[in-house]
């Protein structure tokens, strides 16, 4: 790559203002949030405003041949906004502006680069409700989300980014600017695009509006939570939790490591003899959610809980939720190095899953954490260990990816492939990755769009 | 094509019993339910009994160029199964086996063939709900609704059949058997091939299985019928009960045309003065569906609505749905000939659709009734005319298309595109045309697969 005449080209086409070449800018867009850090400097950062802007930088880099990497918040866990390889850093930082929140048809149409707790507080100010809630909602930007389908707690009732997006405005590799999908709430005219481009993790086409659906804000909400003896209890609980006909907003599993290390850090009472605990939250209309948190009550009493806690006022619930809060920080101090496995098994595997995984750390003699939204069956298993440990936790971490999938679960829930699980990637999807690399050849014959993510072209 | 040596070809890898040339059988699978009948007659008719028997016909078919015509029920209405080029029609009637129903997940693993109506009850039988209710349902298969994304009334509430299909095993066109999608709740592992398969007509895989997402049976059920004198207050009081939180299992609207067509066939007492007819119907908890359908007579009655009728018994109920199921045969009695559009708009401008189809039937002198699922946008647009009138109801037609498209809604909602619709797609999905052609040529770069459907390759 010539970058002196891709840095005059680009300043040309959309102002001198919104291209950066200097290593300040360039190591500040060097990594994202992928606990093993960047990968390599990109040659140059730019801030385009709008999709014109998109469209002429995609365009000049197709000519070139010279690799993009779009970007949001870079929050991304899999290095999905990482720069490989050198090329262009395209942010969205500039694109950040809600154009409209159409009360009449429950939507919001917006730029990429807007925060997406932002989003949502703009829209409860009109009564409307945006669901999707990955932990990094409070910094990271709806066409992140977007690209990466973004879950989170409540996706276990409300569905993942997916399940509200309804258009995208896109550029394509060759600068081509067009919408997918519809205002309509439905439609199947044509190949659906829309759904093959979320979740492409940049590399199929770059989002530059966004359409979303929004649903009415819940009127109630209740928050309970409940302890077991024994973890296939607890999960037994979930699985017998939707036949009862209750679909929790929430329904957070923490296993026996994970209660031991909130219990010591937070000392919140837990009992000693406790393997499995369940945070169960349901939400909808006022009327309804008293019974909803019983019939969800009783299902666990059922299973086996011991001790039962519903939260009848707004400290109780933030008592109750302090438990999952602490995790975080209650592990960190277990062990100098941790790493965060997204994995995800079909709901009524979660006891297998979560056996399997103390067995593969017994084989190891690692330490074992996990606990995740058991209601969708996405468990985080986290192994603590010393940085001499390393070698051990990579082959760990290999046989609960094959534990996964012999499960018929998935490598990943929420975090995406990146650059980080691109070896893994072939297990799961066996013949269709050729398929799946014959698309991006269609859409992208140079590949420049976030090369080298999800997997290699051969 | 050499029809000999292919059917002697497909006898060795199937089984001589699965192949079929006579003219008989060749008649029988030539045409689809489309009104314009049938294109052409196949030169072979073979019944695969599993994706082995399905790999090996597509892989001849690929070798010799042959087209591939996947077919389910052929109930399709606007061509999809129709074998418009001879070739092979392929038909999934000897895949008709329910596999696992697993109510620990609440899924179903089925085959394409099975009729969606005996899945339902199967299901129900359990407790389970596979909620898309396309008017074909009574004999249209699952695989058909999969690879044309059926809709029906319920989707308002409980979204298309794209929304229940976790897991598929497909066939590609070069006869490689895959699975694409996961039975986990949730997975971001590589590209989402699941969903772009579903809706594409058959033109990218055939479907040999599908794992099926459930929901619990929902308790109650209560449903209501409101009388307005304008279509605006009928079309205002759709969008309103979103907003007053209502989320309608089924929220159907009847035009002034429809509603005299009804009172006139079936004398059940309608108004003289009424524009607008709703019917609405809510389900879930059983100690909340009155309330629920309250308030969803309390938005009608704020938006002007003159009469209201809330079914106290499961004879109400019937008779309010007598209206709704009138319809069709109401106003197949208005004139010799009918043409039934699928169009669908955002919510709000429902109103201004219908305004707008008026002045259309009032320009060319046509006689035009319209109805249809308002909860979602989804009305169906019905020219009745006389023979002779035929080339003005084209025109008509086209017309309707361009307004649909001027209010950001969807040539069509539920039908599919087909080979009758191929004319409008452009219209609406522009530039994304040429990159939806380049997907279907990197998947079926022999384009052996419904070869004509959606669009032709240039």
């Amino acid at each position: 790559m010539n970058v002196e005449k891709v840095e005059k080209y680009l300043k040309e086409a959309i102002g001198k203002e919104r291209v950066k070449s200097s290593i300040d800018f360039r190591a500040a867009y060097a990594y994202d949030g992928t606990p093993t850090g960047y990968k390599a400097i990109p040659d140059l950062v730019v801030f385009p405003e709008n999709e014109e802007h998109v469209s002429k930088i995609l365009s000049i880099a197709n000519e070139e041949k010279i690799p993009i990497y779009p970007r949001g918040a870079g929050s991304g866990l899999t290095g999905g906004s990482a720069p490989i390889n050198g090329g262009i850093v395209v942010s969205t930082e500039k694109m950040n502006r809600i154009l409209e929140i159409d009360e009449d048809n429950l939507a919001v149409l917006t730029e990429p680069g807007v925060v997406t707790y932002d989003l949502q507080k703009e829209v409860e100010k009109k009564g409307l409700f945006y669901p999707p809630d990955p932990s990094s909602y409070k910094y990271s930007t709806i066409g992140g989300n977007i690209a990466e389908n973004a879950g989170g707690p409540r996706c276990v009732k409300y569905g993942v980014t997916k399940d509200y997006v309804m258009q995208l405005e896109v550029v394509f590799a060759d600068g081509t600017i067009a919408k997918v999908g519809s205002k309509a709430v439905k439609s199947v005219a044509g190949y659906n695009l829309k759904d093959l481009i979320v979740g492409s993790e940049g590399t199929l086409a770059f989002i530059t509006k966004a359409y979303l659906k929004l649903i009415p804000k819940p009127e109630a909400v209740r928050t309970a939570m409940a302890i077991f003896p024994k973890i296939e209890q607890a999960a037994q609980a979930v699985a017998n939790m939707f036949k009862a006909k209750v679909i929790p907003t929430a329904c957070e599993l923490l296993d026996k490591n994970s209660i031991v290390a909130v219990e010591n850090y937070a000392k919140i009472g837990l009992p000693s003899y406790a393997e499995g605990l369940l945070i169960v939250e349901v939400d909808g209309y006022a009327s309804i959610v008293d019974e909803l948190i019983e019939r969800a009550m009783e299902v666990c009493r059922k299973a086996g809980a011991e001790e039962i806690k519903i939260a009848k006022t707004e400290e109780e619930r933030e008592h109750i939720w302090h438990a999952r809060r602490s995790l975080s920080p209650a592990i960190v101090n277990l062990k100098p190095k941790k790493i965060n496995e997204d994995v995800v098994v079909p709901r009524s595997r979660i006891p297998d899953l979560i056996k399997g995984v103390y067995e593969i750390a017994k084989k190891y003699d690692l330490m074992v954490v996990n606990f995740g939204h058991a209601g969708d069956g996405n468990i985080h298993v986290n192994f603590m260990y010393e940085p001499h440990e390393e070698e051990k936790v990579e082959r760990a971490v290999r046989e609960v990816f094959r534990l996964t999938l012999n499960l018929e679960g998935s490598v990943s829930g929420e975090h995406g492939i990146g650059w980080m699980k691109k070896e893994f990637l072939p297990w799961e999807v066996g013949e269709a990755l050729e398929k799946m690399k014959a698309i991006k050849k269609a859409l992208d014959p140079n590949n420049i769009l976030n090369p080298g993510k999800i997997f290699d072209l051969s």
